[in-house]
């Protein structure tokens, strides 16, 4: 699954190959994304905040694909707003994890969706390198009808 | 000069070149980068949300690297907290602005640089496309002694 997962994300979103994506794990909430560091350097020789940025969306908008499942293929779902604080250098590969909200907070998502055609959904995570979390990011997503 | 610069953002940040971030204008005060949208797709074939905010936090960076001009060997300048709004989906070309704030305020800046050998200051900017705003960044940066 997780394969599977990486595969559509670099053929759908060219720009994966480039920031070398790897999806690492996920356990129905909680979705971990990786990278390389040496494609995603910055002119200090630590991980450009744009890669960092770039794979902390990706990152929530395929937790959010993934949790849809089957249902993800009817909605248009888009990033409206991300905040990514930098809190450390990161001198090493990378992950990025976002979290599903616990259940009220999805199922008034996927209610207001199916009521409204349109619901957003606020995704947050943390930014980790070397064991230890280098920054967080918060992304509000909307689905709306295909 | 623009080329210089597009040719230094290539060098010293590798994912520019996936971007095919290129430099459109400088007047010393607001800085203008390009991206084409072919490599920045998303699975709806709009640009992903990853590479607007790559570029935007690109373009803040840059001009700030600009604007410091021969000083700006002397400090480590990198992000601290990005947020980008995404208002409109972009489906042509796009670019990101970003403007050095007023006078005043760059003066501030420089001078707690050199009192205190640190300081933040914060670079806002637009997303661009096809002739339209769609978008809106802001990046605080952070200067310290390299």
């Amino acid at each position: 699954m997780l394969d599977t997962l990486t595969g559509y994300l670099h053929e759908h979103f060219p720009l994966s190959g480039a920031l070398g994506v790897a999806v690492e794990s996920w356990d129905g909430r909680t979705l971990r994304l990786r990278a390389p560091l040496a494609p995603n350097l910055n002119h200090h020789r630590t991980a450009f905040g744009g890669s960092l940025s770039a794979l902390a969306i990706l990152c929530g908008w395929a937790a959010l694909h993934l949790k849809l499942g089957e249902g993800a293929g009817r909605w248009r779902l888009v990033i409206q707003r991300s905040a990514v604080d930098f809190d450390a250098p990161v001198q090493a590969d990378f992950t990025a994890s976002a979290t599903i909200p616990d259940g009220a907070e999805w199922a008034r998502f996927l209610r207001t969706l199916e009521r409204h055609g349109r619901a957003r959904i606020t995704v947050g995570g943390d930014l980790l390198s070397a064991g230890r979390a280098t920054g967080h990011h918060e992304g509000v997503f909307v689905a709306s009808p295909l």
